[in-house]
């Protein structure tokens, strides 16, 4: 058995189910405990690993996980949180012991963890091993992260993007929008965003390189807004929000357009009875293709991914902007400030340096 | 200028707009006219031709034409009709004086004509010659003609289906459902389809060999319906009706399932107020592929089209079933009648034999 170091597991435990969907998570549907310990190694016989996260990500799906929903097996990836159990979600953690071949102590990676300090890893053939360490560690929550992977394959696989082609981008300056805006002005596709205050309006325009953005809560029209920035219409839109927002995109698409839907943030505190989107006969007329897609089909490609994407960072030919909330404690509040979009950029957690 | 043989030229006139698409069409919004004389000859200098039609083909979309909608001009195809003017549609026709090089008098063609004895076609290279006449002249309005073109690629394209999939069809006897079904049961998928009547229902499993089917009409919910009919879910939804049974259909929806929208006659009449679909976050869970499409972007395929279908209606493995109305007069009835669900099978209009 040996002389296992046992230390104190702060944790992020989820408190119960938002029964009716009816509200969006709020910072009491959690408790921070500090009563649980670990072990700092892997039990005898286990091939996981035993981990130090470091950086956690706070991203929107997580939600669905809070609302009893049942999925059929076929969805176990929108399995629900336990009530009084640790929650989970993507993260930058540092290997302490390994009883699986592919790591050792000491290494890098990222995939889903804990929201604690220390977690056993189960499923170690799920992480992946970070070998680039030029860039900052904590974008492998974002860009080099699941986002990033949801944005450039949701981009250019979803999207299927020809060079001057008329692109729209929702929640354009969140973890995933500020991506799928950079890879469409790089095809050379002109490129609108929309975001949720004026502030992050100037960064879509000065920081991302959009050629245009509106702020949406200051439009009373979202078609007319639409119209204005698309004349000749919308070939390509990246819908991180769905509900009224996607409305009002189908009745300005160009034929042969394509939609990819990668979030339905508006939508997810109203699944039980979600807002209705009228115009779908659009995509018929304009033979439209609408798609929607998930990171972890395309986690096999990830290497492709990262050559590509790693120069473009190195280069400086595409920027992230990172909300950073520090320590543990502060998770809850970030993650719940998702869905006011109080972040400006990718929301993470820092939880320890080293 | 020659001897003009002018001969009396039997139309049906469409009176005028139905301006709140509030209403399915009627007979009184068609006026038969026989004041209207043809000169059977093409005018000197133009390069159209001179037709005598055979067959009319009733078509669903047809009643967009009808409504006075403003399209962009990306749209041209649902440019509405003029009142005061003879409808136009796809039809079956011969031709009795020709201009142009690739036709000659005698040949047969299929493609948009008037609805009326004799018409001048001014830009025949969008007509279709008829080369194989070993099979029934009415099947170009259906199986050979733009309803089995949509069929064809629609599930061969759109969908792309893999053996022993699950396929939905609507409106499965309908012109395009009952081949989508058997292009189905070929490629060896389990299909069901819906229709509106017990006999349309027996059709469809002792006709056209689908594993089961049900009427719509008599489940007063959709969705359990669907799970009974699929209780390990749908990879292959082909919409032709929209609204509720779509709705309906995205809760079955199996992970990267994909739905061919190809009408929504459920929704015609009431598009500046369609029925909202409520249930699209499935297409984000599961990462389904939703797609409108149309015949005219594989007309340049038709030849394709034909040496593939020609051999299953020539061997039988293909059976189409039409509802032939006799002469043009009969033709606002029938028309009328896709939206009552009143056809059984391809509606088509016959109003002359050679």
């Amino acid at each position: 058995m040996g002389k296992l170091q046992e230390v104190r597991n702060k944790q992020v435990i989820f408190r119960d189910y938002i029964e009716s969907s009816t509200r969006f998570p709020i910072e009491s549907d959690f408790v921070i405990s500090t009563e649980n310990t670990i072990h700092l190694e892997v039990p005898k016989g286990s091939n996981g690993v035993l981990v130090k996260n470091l950086h956690l990500s706070c991203d929107p799906y997580m939600y669905i996980l809070m609302m009893n929903i049942k999925v059929p097996q076929s969805l176990d990836v929108f399995a629900p949180y336990t009530p009084g159990s640790v929650i989970t979600g993507c993260g930058v953690a540092k290997i302490l012991d390994s009883g699986h071949p592919n790591f050792k102590k000491g290494d890098l990676v990222w995939g889903i963890t804990g929201w604690e300090e220390y977690s056993l890893i189960t499923k170690p053939e799920e992480l992946f091993k970070i070998d680039h360490t030029d860039v900052p560690l904590s974008y492998y929550t974002g860009i080099l992260g699941m986002p990033g992977v949801t944005a450039y394959f949701g981009f250019h696989e979803v999207c299927a993007p020809k060079k001057g082609e008329y692109v729209f981008v929702s929640a354009a300056v969140g973890a995933v929008g500020q991506l799928v805006g950079q890879f469409a002005k790089l095809m050379g596709c002109y490129v609108v965003g929309s975001a949720g205050s004026q502030e992050k309006v100037e960064l879509l325009k000065n920081k991302f390189g959009f050629d245009a953005a509106f702020n949406y809560k200051e439009e009373h029209n979202l078609d007319a807004a639409l119209k204005r920035c698309f004349p000749e219409g919308i070939d390509i839109y990246f819908d991180n929000v769905g509900g009224k927002m996607l409305d009002a995109v189908l009745l300005n698409m160009r034929n042969h357009g394509r939609i990819a839907l990668c979030g339905m943030i508006t939508q997810y505190n109203i699944l039980e009875q979600p807002e209705g989107v009228n115009n779908l006969i659009n995509l018929l007329t304009r033979r439209v293709r609408m798609q929607g897609f998930a990171a972890l089909d395309y986690y096999p490609f990830y290497s492709k991914f990262l050559e590509s994407v790693l120069p473009y960072i190195r280069e400086g030919k595409i920027v992230s902007i990172e909300d950073v909330a520090q320590g543990l404690e502060s998770g809850p509040s970030a993650f719940v400030g998702l869905f006011s979009g109080r972040n400006v950029g990718k929301q993470v957690v820092a939880i320890a340096h080293n």
